[in-house]
């Protein structure tokens, strides 16, 4: 069964073509169906589309439905293309012509697009909670090691004396940015783009509003032609938005393969952690970090993707936009996967407290001894030459110890001032209201 | 002069390669340079690394400096790598000595790293006021377009009736979308990197609050080695948030070349702002619009070609970030002339008011009809193929009405509601912070 | 059982995490990997490092191992971590230390990459093969159509005659310029890497222009450091060479969505490959064509994929390149499904003859008057002010004739021409050889 | 003037926008224009569209325009748009209504794609012999060092013995498959587009194998249509080929930067090579390789970025192309200048011949000893377990010598084949086809 099927058989390659991986893509839509058209049928029936008893008969309907997809009892049948499909077969098969009422004053278009508008806060709400584990991970492990120094390097080049507590608190301190971007996408998203139609709007008096507050968004997507250009333009923004939180991570999964290289030996892993290798018995492969890095990479070239596929697309859908599903719908679960086992192997790591004492890494405090003559009163730019000097004859010497106090440095980490900020974005999600909604819909009788 | 010239002669063709585009991009930075040492300065003078009296010169000095990039009279000499050594010459020229000083404390990672930021709150302003422009255009050509209807498409098929109204306002409401995530974007940028020096600090008591404040920023990057993360983050942050803008503003340039096609007739330009052809005399080619269209695309890559030099770099700077300039800088500009450019071409759009009157678009009335007889009773499904048996048999008529009400279609555009939204993103701006910033950094004596 | 497992448990989601797609993607390596065993363990026999006898039993074994791919019987246990370690495990269940020693000279590194290009090669004979039907009917429907005129179009206007015959011979010369550059692909691929171990070559005399023989290579990858580099590397040559034939697949299907528009009524498909609309009835949408069109757009991206997860990794393997297999192996088949769904489409397509009648296409012949009044002896300009005066002032009139003769115009199309290059590139694959190989590996005894 | 000038005044900020850079990009293709020039006078002379006193006042004309541009005396005037009018208007300045006449059975749109296809042959040559050069460079370095051994990494660990000889002759093996590519490309490219108007062909009886002969051409791209797709596709098809050899040179650029770090000390360059740093006076900071890096990443994604441009276009020219030419031309000047300063840096590189007397790199000999066990008639597997247990016990012992034979390995590198099969590639260009045509045109009285 086709919602298009006008009688005529459809060649089977074809129908292979166009379904594509929607089937399997879909039962990830199936509650947030539920929930959309719980909150279309009420306001049906509160602008008499719908009678009351109707309305009860299907309420009833879908949370046995909404329950069985919890239960993992729910499935796409053989035949029919897709979960608005199945579950709208269902509603039919348990209630004849009542379950067909629910398609009034609503489109297959804004029907997914809500599906997948709702798909998309549940799972950006995911992120952003795994995310705020890292970065309380990488907090504490800033705060437990700051005192353990590292060389700090420019152009690969030993350079400054840096710290574990320095390195762990710039990746938490990046994922708050990301976070701030991350809730601008999260905004955009959480506006309700049901009774578009089509993209052009219904000729029912729908009440928009009013399953705007049912489902809990956050404000309309007014005008239904923009409403409908939501298909791949919030596919593209959201995953924008994601891509700043895979380069934090992949940077994060670089500099750790490079730490755990013999040349480097800033850090190691437990053997459970690592792999061995088929024909060289000595080696500790970093692969899980390795693979969060190459997914991480990956998922930064999403937007580019979604972009190759919706662009010169005039206004109006198409059935190009059914595609970008294939790319943004695993985005987050790939994000989340990536963001969870950073934190699982940083929570593992062991540190090498001795790395400092390595003679190749003397001549990064030569800046420190550059500033020492600075406040001795001489100008930076002798004291720079004469250090430089001192280095090219090879009779530099150094006492090893770091005297930074500034805001942000080594002996002033400010990471609570890094907390704070990531709060303050934290709480500007209101992940409640969305969940209080959802109660509504499912439980009012 | 190159600041790290130890007195060995680079060979000129290699310096040519590393110096690149340098002294072009740069000159853009020279005003910001000048705010930034100013800031710089006065903080040195707090903690004792100046003098009261070594300061006012040094203030005095950079003001005049000031002034000539301001009159256009300010010039990286021959010889002089950038910008920032250009003004550092220009002061020890004066001042001598003292003119040194300004170095203490401070990198040339983070010199650069501030002027970008300042630079790049500057030209986001510019975008956010002409984005508005736009705006307000589209608003006011919805308005008074709102009763002139065009056909829906879906698929490229002719689907359901439209409006010029319901055109220009989807726009409207997209780049109210796009602002939101500028927004976040300028949030992350406006944020103080001054006091991170190469990206580990400095061992001078600096105090990075006073700069915060002097130059009007918003919060500090407070981890040293995460503000330098900055270089390669902050233009993948920046361009993947303008990326939405160009989005919006691609599509709506592809809308605009089709609509002026012989085979739609929609809209038209005056004979000034097409062109014609070398060799068809009668072509009127809106070739303001393909380039508008060529821009905003090429725009939407930007932060892959972003990632494709920063991808897989471990922290620390490496000079590969110069590169991100030549990417970065250019992209404001272009961005503001697409969104300039689009305006003025539909300030002097003309509108086909007879559109709809064509046969070929009759059937998008079917909807229309459909839903009339579900009004009366009949259960969707049915009504739906009733009517496209209709179709099918030749006999479909109609009576060319619309009667949308619900919030968001013809006849509701809800444009007041698409303002708001927008005014309460442009106050979330507070542009004013800056400017004041500013103006006492210039002004006190 | 993993090869590099040292007896140390490992955590089930970072195993989840790490094996990822492999063991659904391997299935398809699983004939190559066998065909490269039967070619490693000949050469192994010839160097003295297998008995005749074990060579034999082996040779048994991995023969009946192919058949049972073949009938779709063989399986990658549970616990098994891919196909490599699955097919070395049932070795060894028959053949205990003798299986093991089929490892001998061999890395899992060049073991993986091997089976890679092999599938490679074959999946790209599948593609030329395909692409040359979807040629073959282009040709055919170009010769068909040549007297067919239609509107050829600049800047979307309206602008010179074209004709059926021209337009489907232009994507049918495009097809065989991408079969050129896939060529040079091909080539790339069909050099072998086996012998180069993990990267660094082996202690083993082996010798590598046997297996080289044996698989039928054309050549081999001889610096076992650049044979590595294969991984990733291959991916970004295979389908940057893949991106072009994608890019004219797109162009094609933009054309036809284009032309299937009631704005241009140029061709329509039957039913069976259209779809309907769930709410407009009267629709004919070309969604084998978006979807088409969605692909190809999709796979020109793909390089970019690869270059964003191998971008800045240093020589040598790291676990980052598994990913890309993700990316790299299904777009094979995605490729061959829209060259294959092109080609149904198109030998279904209905031309419309008359499209040229329209009255709004007079236009376009203004310049074969212009070209007429030049032949009378008038310079072009004056000639070309002429017209447009002519219709500007509305009294342009014209006969409706086109007699274009020069080479690869509407008069003479030249396919014969365009046929020859295609069949000089066709036969510069030289498939046969590889079959011939292959016919060697698995009968002798 | 421009030629498709009707009297009417084009707003100047709107012709700024849409001239864009082709003033400063045209000057390059000003020598190309008039080859182009000289091969249609000459044909259309041949058809009786021009007599022949005429072509040869043309052809005086257009020679001493061409001394002029050889001479950098050629410039494009002011309130002139591009190359193309700046020379029709030398012509007509000078020669009356004869000049004008060089504009019969041509458009605009095949001149432009005529000049960037004699351009591109042109870099495409200039590459070839470049990445010759750097070849040559790299098989030298490659032949002098192949007894040099350094570590081999995988995964960033210590995995098995590798040599400089390795190292450099990998690369050069990888640049001949890319020049393979790059061959494809010139083929491609190396079509007479000239004949096929604005891409619908003329109705002027032209003579375009003789066009195709004078300009050396290989081949026409006969169906005109298709020759006016090669706007955009040819970039895309030239731009990914480079992407190739772009791809080679960054990850030698990589390996370099890391091989120079304190951390690995395999290598280095003289300080006239390196540059050192504001603030840390020891720093040899490997700049120009870094450099090399980032623009041989940013070339790799200009496909996309033309794809970004061109997607769903439908056939036929559009403005947007002309975007195209900003990121296609410069390409080629910054891939020759990556190529260069690779082979300056190699020639200048000192090898640190110590390496791998380092303890920390003992373990990469284990192999070594597995496979002496295997030789000695240990399965691999036990030998593999028993020297891991060795390894873990702390008691591995190592001889450091390494005997490896087979072909592309250590002991054996095949540098002889890898340049064979350099040697064939690069005869395939036939460069001189292209000379002789030129000097043809030039020089004929």
């Amino acid at each position: 069964m086709k919602l298009w099927d006008k009688g005529v058989k459809v060649d089977k390659k074809i129908e292979q073509f166009t379904v594509g991986m929607d089937r399997e893509l879909d039962l990830q839509l199936a509650a947030f169906d539920v929930l959309g058209s719980l909150a279309h049928i009420e306001m049906l029936e509160s602008i008499g589309l719908l009678e009351k008893k109707e309305l009860k008969m299907i309420q009833e309907e879908l949370r046995k439905i909404y329950s069985s997809i919890k239960n993992d009892a729910f499935v796409i049948e053989d035949g029919i293309e897709d979960v608005h499909s199945q579950i709208e077969y269902q509603l039919t098969e348990t209630l004849g012509d009542i379950g067909k009422k629910i398609h009034s004053g609503r489109s297959r278009n804004d029907q997914v697009l809500l599906d997948l508008k709702l798909f998309t806060r549940n799972k950006l709400e995911e992120i952003v909670r795994e995310g705020r584990l890292l970065f309380d991970e990488l907090i504490a492990k800033s705060n437990k090691n700051k005192n353990v120094l590292i060389p700090g390097y420019t152009h690969l080049q030993v350079a400054m004396p840096s710290s574990f507590g320095l390195w762990f608190g710039s990746y938490a301190e990046s994922l708050s940015d990301d976070m701030m971007v991350l809730q601008a996408a999260y905004k955009v998203v959480n506006q309700n783009p049901l009774g578009s139609g089509a993209g052009y709007g219904s000729s029912f008096p729908l009440d928009r509003q009013m399953t705007t507050d049912l489902l809990g968004f956050r404000d309309l997507s007014y005008n239904v032609v923009y409403a409908q250009m939501g298909r791949g333009k919030m596919e593209f923004t959201v995953l924008s938005a994601l891509a700043n939180m895979a380069m934090t991570i992949a940077k994060l999964a670089m500099d750790a393969c490079l730490y755990n290289s013999q040349n480097f030996n800033f850090l190691s892993f437990p053997d459970e952690l690592t792999t061995g290798s088929s024909i060289m018995p000595h080696k500790k492969n970093p692969d899980v970090f390795e693979l969060i890095r190459a997914h991480a990479n990956a998922l930064q070239m999403l937007p580019a993707q979604i972009q190759a596929v919706t662009s010169n697309l005039p206004s109006g859908y198409h059935r190009d936009y059914q595609l970008t599903k294939e790319f943004f719908m695993p985005a987050f679960d790939k994000m989340i996967a990536c963001i969870e086992m950073t934190r699982v192997m940083l929570s593992n790591v062991k540190i090498n407290k001795e790395v400092i004492k390595d003679e190749r890494y003397k001549y990064m405090f030569t800046v420190e001894e550059v500033n020492q003559m600075v406040l001795d009163g001489i100008p930076f730019r002798d004291a720079y030459k004469k250090i430089g000097q001192i280095v090219e004859e090879g009779n530099f010497e150094y006492d090893g110890k770091v005297k930074h106090v500034h805001e942000g440095s080594i002996g002033n980490l400010c990471n609570d001032k890094i907390v704070d900020k990531m709060n303050d974005i934290f709480i500007g999600f209101n992940f409640n209201k969305t969940k209080e909604a959802y109660m509504n819909l499912l439980n009012r009788i």
